[in-house]
């Protein structure tokens, strides 16, 4: 068995459940991996990742390439080890960040040179200085180079850039086969092509036909197109990759579009989301988000879900958590983050199940039905 | 047994061992309280001050009486089950705070009238309102209200905020006696009297003979004075309070102090330092401090401090945490709170190990030796 077999366990309509074996152990999918864009989960121990039963994170070449360095943490013995985390993590490759950039960058087909965020000074990003990174950080599983473009980009655009990084991807692979790597890493294609079928079904074609692929990413979503396209596209796509290989939606972690996602086939999501929203006071619950921040909250001594299990809900009250983010205390932040992360974690425990009961359909009915009938006060 | 008795278990010159109860269960003693202003021990988690092995933590009345609100607090029934901590909790009186407003207060013999240092509405502190606010909160042990002076005040200042603390001390008495509690609180008096030896004795023998008192507190100290006087200060409250109640000196909390203050008969203390330095960056270890923002530690694999066992220590190394407290990442804070807590708190278990085999003379002179040696790279 190869060090990523993806064993298929049970199969409704698109909907998969499988474990996805990594050299750090074993990923029960559909799952969600939080993010840890600078070697951390914003706020979070890995202690508290392993007790909310995360299996697998993720982080960011760019940022970490930028501070501390992709060496230094190479010199620690890797990523895992720098900043012990033990289980698998998948390291994006930093498209996305150069990217977005905008102003601070040029693209060409060598690869794209940009000023860091940070301190502006220059940097040049090309698929073989970003394979070198993604070695020195030793993740589980790399993402290839690609050439992002925001979403509502036209055909012509989307055509371009989707080809480009078709030819990144040979690149990437040739760059790989010359590291050496101390664990194995298993590099995902991406597949872009924006909101138009016909790209995103030959860019899938493509990368199908140029190698044997131990899993796929999907890129360029959830970046500003209507929720709808994003569905239609990812229908597209589930139909033109191989059903016996994981498939990544790259940076997607709403709760509704990881329902939405495993229905169309997808094994793996990420998100700052949970963090983010966290650390500003929003709650993800099973009636839709809340904002701890209200002032109704103040004397309710209930905890932020009452179905929830996760350490911030089994032991605070509401009224203590807002008081917490209205006196500006750290705990609050990480309470509210670590259970926004268990939610997604635990969602996708749910939707697994269903996979395996055969009720996704049912299960996934209720539980958009619920949601979206956000009976808690939103922000 | 009282609910408060103090068993002493082995003094060796003025330093003791002891076990103080409280009905939320047992402190051995010395012993260092960390402290949770706004009823959270900043960035730390009351699991993390379990696992840290504290027993006993600290509150403010003042602030909490300004946000969320002392009758709050008391309708989510109390403290304890407000912030989640089941151990033994004592709460200030806010003395200390009210007069570092300086500007923003007046007092009377009544009380002190202040603006609050939030939004600058008018309040009003006496004996009675301070112990209903600290009957709300309900912690276990209780300080006096008492008029507090900055450190090196002239003799007539210092005389008249003793005799003054000593009338309000009555009161206190008076009013606690009236107000109902569900669970018992020892009130602790405060011996005031600046750095003048003559003072602090009239205080003490006062205060010792106007009732029979579950302990002390020791207050004024480390205030801006120099460390031999309150050293010196401290042998002569030392000789005056009663040997079978536990003594508690507020606000102090460098390591070296405490290790000066439990061989002059402190069996309590308590100081944010551990938890703002650590904010800062700042680490206590056996050598001396360091701070962890200094280059240097960039590539260093090691430990804080390797012969600690604590969260920080036992799994992350110095280039790990200086990378969190450059990119101003959450978890380094908590993790040098955690480390630091957990130093002073250990500190004060080798101490008491030390009195009860009888060699804390040796032990605390090799301490205090190697302490000052500063081996470390200050901040």
């Amino acid at each position: 068995m190869s060090a990523f077999a993806f064993e298929l366990e049970r199969e409704v309509g698109s909907a998969r459940a499988a474990r996805f074996h990594t050299p750090h152990g074993v990923v029960e999918t559909p799952a969600f991996m939080a993010v840890g864009t600078l070697a951390t989960v914003k706020s979070l121990d890995p202690r508290d990742l392993r007790e909310i039963g995360a299996q697998m994170i993720l982080s960011n070449a760019y940022h970490l390439h930028l501070r501390p360095g992709d060496e230094l943490i190479r010199d620690f013995g890797g990523l895992h080890r720098f900043m012990q985390w033990d289980g698998p993590i998948l390291t994006d490759s930093g498209g996305f960040q150069v990217f977005s950039l905008e102003s601070l960058r040029t693209v060409s087909e060598e690869g794209v040179e940009f000023r860091s965020h940070l301190d502006g000074s220059t940097h040049v990003f090309t698929p073989e200085s970003v394979m070198e990174i993604e070695r020195n950080l030793g993740a589980d599983v790399i993402m290839q180079f690609d050439h992002v473009i925001p979403g509502q980009s036209e055909e012509s655009v989307a055509r371009d850039a989707s080809e480009r990084s078709l030819r990144w991807l040979a690149r990437c692979v040739a760059a790989i086969d010359k590291l050496e790597a101390p664990t194995p890493q298993a590099l995902f294609p991406i597949v872009q092509g924006g909101i138009h079928a016909s790209l995103r079904r030959e860019a899938a074609r493509a990368i199908r036909e140029s190698g044997s692929w131990p899993g796929f990413g999907i890129g360029g979503l959830s970046v500003g197109e209507a929720k709808p396209d994003m569905y239609r596209i990812l229908e597209v796509v589930d139909a033109e990759l191989p059903r016996d290989r994981p498939r990544y939606l790259m940076g997607v972690g709403f709760p509704e579009d990881l329902v939405e996602g495993v229905l169309r086939g997808v094994d793996l999501f990420d998100c700052v989301a949970p963090t983010r929203m966290g650390r500003n006071g929003a709650v993800f619950t099973n009636d839709g988000r809340l904002n701890i921040k209200r002032a109704e909250f103040r004397t309710d001594q209930r905890p932020l879900d009452d179905e929830c299990d996760c350490a911030a809900c089994t032991r605070f009250s509401r009224g203590y958590l807002r008081h917490l983010f209205v006196a500006d205390e750290m705990l609050g932040l990480r309470l509210l983050s670590l259970h926004n992360v268990h939610f997604l974690v635990r969602l996708m425990r749910s939707a697994r199940s269903a996979i395996q009961d055969g009720t996704i359909d049912a299960w996934s009915r209720d539980w958009l039905a619920r949601y979206h009938s956000r009976k808690v006060p939103t922000a």
